[in-house]
């Protein structure tokens, strides 16, 4: 293990080096890629000298998503004191189902979900657990939330028509787990957003009468804390209402921006939390651990035992039921994803995630700011939003996107809004200044300007 | 990150150590982990050295699955290049879904599930993805299967009562997954096995004319590659023939042993493999890799797509559907966990990993023959299983278990079949040495001795 070990420090120079001087890996065609790279998986393997240069240039040729150049995705950058975290969790290797294969592991994550649940709260009967990603968080509120109001199910399957809500401006996960729980697709709702991207409580109320008046039963309301393309925080306490009048669980998607929870700045955005039932956020998005770090947390305890317990006595067969996480999973196995956050949280304490958080409101504010001073450019986002989406001098979004990637400049997407498409800039990288995000604008426009030229050259 | 790295070494250096000084971490009751440990997170943070030396407490003190003592799991032991794999996606932290953001990882995901899939006998039309545990391969492979059966229930919802099978001895993720799914838990029938724990085809045959006679409509039989106590493998040709009599979806959950297909002494276990519509296998398992590496394919590629594809226009914005993975993925944002098993396969080749799957059985039968000359045991468990089950001088299992992870002796875990519990050893870390399985009994009966006496002290 001690060469292993070696050969990753030498590969973790390569890249830190690589990230540094080559920011935007130069892509590689589809089509290329096996060629180009030694990729195949042969009866022989490779010694060590060979596979070092092998991984060293599927490095060189994979996007660095921690690097100034990066702001593609709702994730980005690196923190040293979670990484190693997660590279602590590789070396340990424990299954999270039970306290007899992950001992204090298991009381790291039940410190993490019991400061969220306080932080957001969260009162005497809340609980939590991790799961793979913010589609399947979403995926455990859904489920709560049938069980809860049709506990027949879990026995007897699905056999009514059940409705639920969410923004069109929401996640598509939403809608993928209605298929996937039995529910069907046309039994999502997708409500009315204002201009800002905010759900509409009153087209929720409307469309839930309607559902009421043909026979459909509701039971679940999606709220998004940060929405996917323009960062917008639903009204979580008008939407609370309804849901009261209604007797609807209200879950909050805060996948990317439900993060705000720690800044005494910005909590604002998610006022009425404490009136929801469930609650998800991912510390891989604000609060930059690596991949992945889903946590959901509910007031309804026993509810996320009755949707995902299990009996297995070849698995629990020591210790209770609240340190045997497995009895609340939607996994059996689970790799350990929460000590990467812990390890970040315990090393700057929550004053310390405050400081990430806010960053990143203030590098999007610089963003903002540069781009309305300019007139060459439109913005499209508002405040209260780390996603900065604008265009520059009418240049169609996904072309500029595009060129920007392939030519190595910069990582950045692009997104619609009330049938504008722009580009989206995702400030979401705290490690960054001022001067990188003027840094991405000044790349942004010489790489336009060239390319404008060139155009016409051809 | 230099000195994050540096700190990852010094605590690198630790575990090593530890895990091989004190391979069984002496367990803390869980009453008393939050005073014995600093694991609370406060508003302030802790500096360097205190964090270090806290890690190293929590370190001391956690299970050590890559310990020469550890036979508790269906997983153990450690590979180097498997973890430089792993450790190395933890610093590259790509997101899975796209070529834009994953690059050459994409190309490293797709030539695994190309080479197993030819290793499987898969045809085609086959593919696959990779997902978070051996419980979500099965979920997919179910929602596959309804969904091939019946496409309307991904837009209207579940509404007939349909029926599942699988064996008694198979694992519980089946039923939970019918559950999730809208189906029901009383739509999951449990076939019978033989003596040895294999599923029974007659009973099979029997169970599903009655669902049809009373009106249900059968779709899907899932397959055990390795069950879950004893490791038996069910017969998929026999299988097979029931399925293709009445049009049912034949899944292998193969997530403990499926990886006998990288032997050509021991593939004939998965016999008929050729025949079925889905299998899933866990490489963290038997190949060793770290958590998690869970492989589902399929060889009806298109209904991958059918059932987890969605329109996300924020994300897909570069290459084809093909290289674009989160097209047919459970998840959307999704971890690089595939770069570890490539690590090993390609500093192994295949030939290397079909002897750490043969050692893992001459492990097995090195215990069995161990057991046999022994006549203080009693042997429960057969020949073609890396589960080794036995008794010892009549203590119950439960009792030795317990005894021997408190008094940190082993990590061993209990199972049951035909109503009788016995203690289930688990020759899965593929790095033991015939005098390791030695040494594990050895230590057992040492304990059971020791602890008789004071049983009769007491």
């Amino acid at each position: 293990m001690h060469q292993d070990l070696q050969l990753f420090s030498e590969l973790c120079d390569y890249l830190l080096a690589e990230e540094k001087n080559n920011p935007v890996a130069q892509p590689i065609a589809t089509s290329e890629v096996y060629q180009k790279l030694n990729l195949s998986l042969d009866d022989d393997g490779i010694i060590n000298q060979e596979l070092i240069s092998t991984l060293k240039s599927i490095i060189k040729h994979t996007p660095k998503t921690a690097s100034k150049s990066f702001f593609n995705q709702l994730f980005g950058g690196r923190i040293g004191k979670a990484t190693l975290g997660d590279l602590l969790a590789v070396m340990l290797n424990n299954s999270m189902y039970t306290y007899k294969v992950a001992g204090p592991q298991v009381g790291i994550e039940k410190e993490i979900i019991d400061n969220i649940c306080k932080l957001s709260g969260y009162k005497k009967y809340s609980g939590g657990t991790l799961a793979a990603g913010g589609s399947m968080t979403n995926f455990m509120a859904l489920l709560m939330a049938r069980d809860y109001k049709f506990p027949e199910i879990r026995t007897e399957g699905i056999s009514q028509k059940i409705t639920l809500y969410t923004s069109e401006a929401s996640h598509y996960s939403i809608s993928k787990n209605a298929v996937l729980s039995g529910i069907g697709r046309n039994y999502v709702r997708q409500i009315k957003t204002n201009q800002k991207g905010e759900m509409s409580a009153t087209h929720l109320d409307e469309v839930i009468q309607q559902d009421i008046a043909d026979g459909r039963i509701p039971f679940f309301v999606n709220a998004t804390a940060g929405t996917t393309v323009l960062g917008a925080f639903d009204d979580i306490t008008a939407l609370s209402k309804v849901c009261k009048n209604y007797n609807l669980w209200l879950h909050v998607d805060g996948a990317y921006c439900g993060s705000v929870i720690f800044s005494n700045k910005h909590k604002h955005l998610v006022n009425g939390l404490e009136l929801t039932d469930s609650f998800s956020v991912n510390a891989h998005k604000m609060l930059g651990t690596p991949l992945g770090c889903s946590i959901i947390i509910t007031q309804h305890i026993s509810q996320l035992h009755h949707s995902f317990s299990n009996e297995a006595d070849y698995l629990y067969q020591t210790d209770g039921d609240d340190f045997n996480l497995g009895k609340t999973s939607l996994q059996c196995g689970r790799r350990n994803d929460a000590l990467k956050l812990w390890t970040l949280w315990k090393s700057v304490g929550t004053k310390g995630l405050e400081k990430i958080v806010d960053h990143q409101f203030e590098l999007a504010k610089i963003a903002r700011d540069y781009i309305n001073f300019n007139p060459d450019y439109t913005l499209y986002s508002f405040e209260d939003s780390i996603s900065v989406c604008f265009n520059y001098k009418d240049i169609p979004a996904n072309l500029l996107c595009t060129g920007l990637y392939e030519d190595s400049e910069l990582m950045v997407g692009f997104g619609k809004f009330n049938k504008k498409e722009f580009i989206r800039m995702v400030t979401i990288n705290t490690v960054l200044e001022k001067e990188d995000i003027h840094n991405f604008f000044k790349t942004l426009e010489t790489y336009a300007s060239k390319s404008l030229l060139k155009n016409v050259v051809n």
